[in-house]
């Protein structure tokens, strides 16, 4: 992170001077912008970048406990170097958020510089995934670097102290953020169906009672009960891949635009990408939970590959902006674009169908006044847009030439379910607002149910398609041969509890609880 | 569960026994049901014990690889002995399911027994919690027992190998059962208030954003969409609360009344057992998570408490019957009730509700032909019928005498909220069947927003009220004191990694690849 922040904001002659020093690994550098205090609320953080026009240098600061550095990634123990964003004040006054490269290590033994403090800020969800990475905290006691390490493309300080904004728009800015969002979006949907495949596979090859007792037992996957958990998650993993390539191609768009200086997109731009980051990772969370919990017992145990690939996961749902503030910023838009509709603009993009609500024309709403007191019906609003664009995506995607004998029938499949999942899911609010009667309701529902049982022949040719080798699935459950059983019992023996038979400490600890010779008031 | 089994399923004689040997520590006894194939489908498992007459034992085998005793905790390293269940065959007939008691390891040096094979099944979901209990594999090769080592309540083998049944009815097996799942409803509410004890605190704490940028920033418990997500898992905290309490008489009732032999309520109580335990587990496991991603990023923190609180909650979705199973079953003997209506038996219990419903006597349905194919909607059924419980007990609590001055008015609130969430989050249901107009839809969503402003005031009392020892609830984030950050940022320096403030392997691997000295082939 600290490469594209140094892109992004960096003068060019930052870029020529950090970037091959950053690349060619004789700096390790760290983006570190969350502190203790403050995460979503970049305009609260405290770390202070004071000015000194005598020597020509920033003081670096903590002023507070809650200002210390708190959750960047390879900073604890890895990082020499960081882009610290701190309030830029000269002159006595404060000019907000900028970015300043400080050198935090040796470069000769690897030990904080004066004033620098560095730690690890402890363990985290899951046994391995991100225990592996030195998430950490870093304070600042008055450290100085010269004038140039902060990053000027935007706006620059001038020897004298004097604080001036550079001809570049600060809506350039903005095409990083798409970028990194709609990677993230990329791999919800990598994600999600990998945790898909396991559960497919696997309720294909676990069997639990049957017709009869004493009779054949049914593969689990012929359940209705599975069939309505599992499948409608096998859309989504459809569903998000193919709004994630559209995000890929709206990036490339929006770049081509903001480098011509056209930013006429860049709301509804960032309206999307804001949204489908927010959507496609809280629903992937839980669906990755729910795939484990589909596994039975056996996805509990870490040789299921789901307990990490949720542990991984779930931090999708808060870094690079928080759900639910993106949500809300996505109602923001939404309410500005409904509220501009008389105004002669027609609203763009994915907010096109706006413009053809005639009755949404009225309204010259007072939304702004109501918005926070009504913040959870607008979050629900947003989500609602965004589940449009989602459908819409795999709409246009079925409406180009796909090749290979039949595969256009078992995607239209997969967008039906995604689609009347959402409305069952939903079902309330479109019966209340009267977008459905209560009869095409349970029409809809009936019609899911069929759905399901045209899915059924084809789960796992659908989940093979993904063409995941057993080796990155990293699951038992899941193997592309169907030898789950071996596979569980031969992953067991390899825990090293199993390295001796009497376990350790049976001498010091069982056997003497055995032979009651353990004084009770040791335990 | 090695006492409860030989309690419900041994006679007298194996009571007097092998109790004291347990109790005493002489032995060490889990319960081994489960294996790698079956779980759920008890009837279903394949280890076999076949009488052999000419030396009056059982012959304990595992006939395949899923036979394998997979699970049982304790098993893997601690167990001296076992009930094991397993096919019982005499005289060349399969009996189904029986259990025996088994002697697993010597209890001079803790090895294993000729033909028995024991060890650990490896790592599970979490980085401790429930890592340091062994849960086991276990395989049998032909291992003999003595006959009497059967458990022979409900039924017995004779000398010359015929099967003969007790006189002790089957249903008093079920009082187990009951004992068992009304204490994982009493744990879900303990679990539940746990994390959301922490989650009300934080939130009381953190603060984010503010109404004008540089002024002072908002509690987040203050924002609507943190009330809307978290006020109501407080409400269903005490929710779960109070109908565990009313499932613990309905336990001493239901053993009454089986100690005199008297069956009658025995169907409603197993529904309501099974279908509390089923609907406040999933809720819980569902809402820790929830309260997690409320605590932010520093949710994702050990130190929070929340990550270890739920890898440990989660198995309870799973264990003692996974969830969707209990709901068909509830489900079941809901379409049973509703079939007998005519019948002049009327329902008891929690189930006298149906008794009025005058336009369900019309139906003599045909429900149980198309139970499976409908069995997703069917299990919604079952989950309304219990949450209706829940709201029935919410209600029952408050009409009776509630000590300390306006403790009731807060509970009534928590009451409405638990309620009218429900109905906002199965809107769908309510408005499809006509038991609701649209208008009520939005009047109930705008009474659940005043509720929430009338919550504010009191959710930290609300939680402070749970009465959690700071070190009961192991949470930086959750504190009493509210001293968050200076707790989150002590727990950092505790980490291992912290020990040194040079990494181990700098000299290795990081300063040979800051100075470009190491190959790259080596990456």
């Amino acid at each position: 992170m600290f490469v594209p922040a140094i892109k992004g904001q960096g003068t060019e002659e930052q870029q020529q001077k950090w970037l091959p020093l950053a690349y060619k690994f004789q700096i390790i550098g760290c983006y570190a912008q969350t502190e203790l205090g403050h995460g979503s609320n970049v305009q609260g953080l405290e770390t202070t970048a004071t000015f000194d026009p005598k020597t020509d240098e920033f003081v670096i600061h903590s002023p507070t406990l809650t200002s210390s550095k708190w959750w960047p990634g390879g900073l604890g123990k890895a990082s020499t170097h960081a882009v610290v964003y701190a309030r830029l004040i000269t002159e006595g006054k404060d000019y907000g958020i900028h970015g300043f490269i400080v050198q935090l290590r040796s470069l000769e033994d690897h030990s904080p510089l004066p004033g620098v403090t560095l730690g690890d800020i402890g363990g985290k969800f899951g046994s391995g995934a991100y225990n592996s990475m030195d998430n950490g905290v870093l304070r600042f006691d008055h450290v100085r670097i010269p004038r140039d390490q902060m990053l000027m493309r935007l706006s620059q300080v001038t020897r004298e102290g004097k604080y001036v904004h550079s001809n570049v728009p600060k809506q350039l800015l903005y095409s990083t953020m798409v970028f990194v969002r709609q990677s993230i979006v990329a791999d919800a949907s990598k994600a999600l169906s990998r945790a898909v495949c396991i559960a497919v596979r696997y309720s294909a090859i676990r069997k639990q009672f049957g017709a009869q007792v004493g009779g054949p037992e049914t593969q689990v996957l012929n359940y209705k009960t599975q069939q309505s958990r599992l499948f409608p998650l096998l859309a989504s993993a459809y569903a998000f891949r193919f709004v994630g390539d559209w995000l890929k191609w709206l990036y490339t768009d929006v770049t081509q635009k903001l480098e011509a200086k056209d930013f006429s997109t860049l709301q509804e731009v960032h309206a999307c990408t804001a949204g489908l980051k927010a959507v496609t990772t809280s629903a992937t969370s839980d669906a990755i939970e729910e795939c484990r919990k589909l596994c039975g017992g056996h996805g509990y145990l870490n040789s299921s590959g789901l307990p990490e690939l949720f542990a991984v996961y779930v931090p999708a749902c808060t870094y690079e902006g928080d759900n639910v503030v993106l949500l809300l910023q996505v109602a923001k838009i939404l309410m500005k674009t409904v509220s501009q509709l008389t105004s002669g603009k027609p609203p763009v993009g994915t907010m096109a169908y706006m413009g053809n609500a005639q009755h949404l024309m009225q309204c010259r709403c007072a939304v702004s006044t109501g918005f926070f007191e009504r913040s959870p019906d607008v979050v629900e609003a947003a989500v609602a847009h965004i589940q449009l664009i989602i459908v819409t995506k795999f709409i246009e995607k079925l409406q180009q030439d796909i090749p290979g004998h039949g595969v256009k029938e078992q995607l239209q499949n997969l967008c039906n379910v995604y689609a009347l999942y959402l409305l069952h899911k939903h079902l309330g609010d479109f019966l209340v607002t009267g977008c459905i009667t209560p009869k095409q309701g349970a029409l809809a529902s009936e019609q899911l149910g069929k759905l399901y049982a045209q899915v059924r022949p084809n789960a796992v040719a659908l989940v093979d398609a993904f063409n995941y080798t057993d080796h990155y699935l990293g699951s038992a459950l899941g193997r592309y041969d169907g030898n789950v059983y071996p596979a569980l019992y031969e992953e067991a023996w390899k825990d090293p509890l199993n390295e001796t038979v009497v376990p350790e400490g049976y001498h010091e600890y069982l056997r003497p609880l055995l032979k009651q010779q353990l004084k009770l008031s040791r335990l």
